[in-house]
């Protein structure tokens, strides 16, 4: 209960990350290596996104459902690209039940192969398209190099998988599906991304267009913060998901999938969280509000109490999600340092001048000290709490964006690109070679994290090859 | 589109069912033996089922996570009792990533071992327990017979797993958990079930005591519904589960885990379904009303869907879950029977004349034919129409209990109970040995159900062998 400090980010990013996720009590490793243990704070937080994603999804007109978890190997094989890019990562159970299979099982890695084969089973003329169905689950991927949230053997995610009768129906679902996520991300999360399309060489495999949001954490390193995919023809292809066109004639759906995961909290940390720990978007926070009792003597103790209570029961009752901390084991202090580690985006203070004079002192956890501290009369709390949490909620998107402008760099000589990836964001003119993307790649650790949706026309030249170039795109090292 | 009837429940349970499942879209078979997919009509019902209980849960103080899907095979072979429960079941990944693992790890049957080793890690003091913790998730289990919702090799629940400090507290939480699975099935699921203590023969590998809540399906036969075990000291020792006591003493904890899982949507279809399909209670149901227009003439179709889009808008405005069916491609008759297939348990049918008189016809799912149907008026719909789903929940909960008492048989002669199991369940005295119970089981394929935790007194004989008897117990042939 007394740890050490975190190391600060200046320090040591990757292990202010590290040391942050454990003692916020987000998560927690497992026995099997590389594997993660969403501990209830964590997964509070994960519940908020999905309410938050899921809502997003029906309003869009998708459905849940749910496939196995078990593949049968010879699936995966099935398209081309798939195969490649997934075989080395998989989990294969040879053995059930005590006996050995016939044919090996894949643990998912992703549910395109599986779901294409029911799709091909249940579509049969236009009237049954577009299939919209989304689903909440895990996968496995055999990951080498591991971090809790950013990159593990299983993660949790959503899978969006629809089928379409046209290639335009797909691309919009696809682009749909990618402004969702924005939205998503700017209002739930607080964090600002860039919507953009990404390069051939970091294409989902099997794709024939992946589209991601983009964010810039605290270290100056992208993280892809959700994808979405125009699959095209090939799943189709592969599981032969046809249907019957209003003429009698059968074609070949049109399909796209989209996923977003546990990565995105790994986002939320590194985007919004300070040295002192965590601070969470008070939209997604699982407490927004912590109330923290402050007093000395016994009669001090049951008046503060009583009112930290009522006032407790006045802030739930309003939709606040609100904690009061009446540990006996924990002085002011140390709940303090606490609840900021875990990024409780207000604390409210009540101690017994504040019972007196029938105020509480309001405290954000994104100005810390003196600065963020405001002392508010207990009538008509709630509505000052709330309009609280919409201030911080605007202002943690306000300085992530600032901050990410700040660590971009509009650049058009290499060598100014170099330094520019070592700090940030360096967007540049690309000539769309491939390989331009996979030498600067070696020489610098960036890659293409996208060519952004929004750009702002005219011509320029590759920032390697100087080749005529129409679109600019962002590099960063990444996640 | 234009299937032939269900068979009969007379003629052929079994195959009613299996059909049912897949004509009313609830889930189909996966390409793996034994698995299965749940389509979104399915997925919307369990949705609202883990919505019920979830909300009963975190009333009672408990909180969500999620642990690994992958376990050490080495963990499964702690306790000694589990181990030879599981080993026959499990599903073993032994490749990861292209190579063969140093140890095998099994998909998770069920999560006690991983949660014991987690929470020998979290657990220090008095002070953090109890730990009460409950994830949502699908379990592998590697069965033979198989049959939609009923058995599958992966199926989804939700396991609750909590640490107490006593013997007395875990004995609470274990009954505490029973009553919130027999307040769901009554409440929510308008199926009367029976609370009560399973023999030791029944008991849940690992677990000191089982408890069940018990019901009776359409066939007469019985089906588990939940479960909560008393864990005792069992898991704690095989993994260390310890905690400082207030006088600094080093203790083992007492555990508990409790589940309810997809084979409870088995037992709603078999409570409740009829010959024309399924029969859905209206607070699970994914649609609680359906509107069918009808019309013949384009001017009537105008009229008509006008009127029909308006008060779908009123209904849903009013929280209730309504759909109206505007498919052009099928006849008000096809939609009728398609939604009794479905089990959408109120059918709002709306013609010219209806939009003549400004009256709608409410068709209950309970009542077939005439009797089920009234004409009321448009205005106020909304508050009719939730009278009339409050209703139905009723008269669903009414006919299933009636059903029950009619097919159990309190009987004292062991001819009487070999005809009582072939009907439905015989309530009579057992001495408590588990001879006697095995004797029953091979002669008549009957089991102890269980000892219901509602016993009348008083002292009877045994109905296998007589001897002297304080307990009622329920046995059945079950699912």
């Amino acid at each position: 209960m007394s740890d050490p400090k975190l190391p600060t980010r200046a320090e040591d990013f990757s292990e202010w990350y590290n040391q942050l996720v454990l003692r916020a009590e987000l998560a927690d490793y497992a026995p099997v290596r590389g594997c993660m243990i969403v501990r209830p704070y964590g997964w509070a937080l994960w519940e908020n996104i999905t309410a938050a994603l899921d809502q997003r999804f029906k309003a869009t007109g998708h459905v849940n459902a749910a496939f196995p978890l078990l593949i049968p190997q010879s699936f995966i094989a099935k398209e081309q690209s798939h195969v490649a890019g997934f075989s080395p990562e998989l989990a294969v159970v040879t053995h059930g039940g005590g006996e050995k299979l016939e044919e090996p099982l894949v643990i998912r890695p992703t549910s395109e192969t599986i779901i294409g084969h029911s799709y091909a089973k249940w579509i049969q003329s236009y009237r049954d398209l577009p299939v919209l169905i989304n689903q909440w689950n895990s996968v496995v991927r055999w990951e080498l190099r591991t971090k809790l949230f950013l990159r593990t053997l299983e993660f949790y995610w959503q899978e969006g998988h629809t089928a379409h009768a046209t290639a335009a129906e797909a691309q919009a679902e696809t682009l749909q599906m990618l402004d969702v996520y924005t939205d998503f991300a700017v209002r739930e999360a607080a964090i600002p991304v860039i919507p953009g399309r990404k390069s051939a060489a970091e294409r989902f495999a099997g794709a024939n267009e992946t589209y991601s949001i983009e964010a810039l954490m605290g270290d100056g390193k992208a993280l892809q913060a959700g994808t979405s995919h125009n699959l095209g023809q090939n799943f189709a292809k592969a599981f032969e998901i046809r249907y019957l066109d209003q003429a009698g004639a059968l074609q070949y759906c049109w399909t796209t999938s989209w996923g977003l995961s546990t990565r995105f909290i790994g986002a939320i940390i590194m985007v919004h969280g300070d040295d002192q720990g965590l601070i969470l978007p008070p939209r997604l926070a699982p407490f927004q509000a912590v109330l923290v009792p402050i007093f000395k003597t016994d009669a001090e103790r049951q008046q503060v109490t009583e009112a930290a209570r009522r006032l407790r029961q006045e802030l739930a009752a309003a939709g606040v999600r609100v904690k009061l901390d009446e540990r006996d084991n924990a002085s002011p202090g140390f709940k303090f340092n606490d609840w900021e580690m875990r990024g409780v985006p207000l604390r409210i203070e009540l101690g017994p001048k504040d019972v007196a004079k029938n105020s509480v002192v309001l405290a954000r956890r994104d100005r810390p000290g003196k600065e963020g501290k405001t002392a508010v009369v207990q009538a008509g709390l709630a509505a000052a709490v709330a309009r609280t949490l919409d201030e911080i909620q605007q202002a943690l998107f306000d300085r992530a964006l600032a901050e990410r402008r700040r660590k971009t760099f509009a650049v058009s000589a290499y060598g100014e690109f170099k330094s520019a990836v070592e700090q940030g964001l360096a967007y540049v003119f690309w000539c769309g070679n491939a390989a331009c993307e996979e030498k600067i790649k070696a020489e610098t650790k960036a890659t293409l994290r996208c060519i952004p949706m929004e750009q702002e026309g005219g011509e320029g030249r590759c920032i390697l090859c100087g080749g005529a170039s129409r679109e600019r795109a962002y590099f960063a090292r990444a996640y």
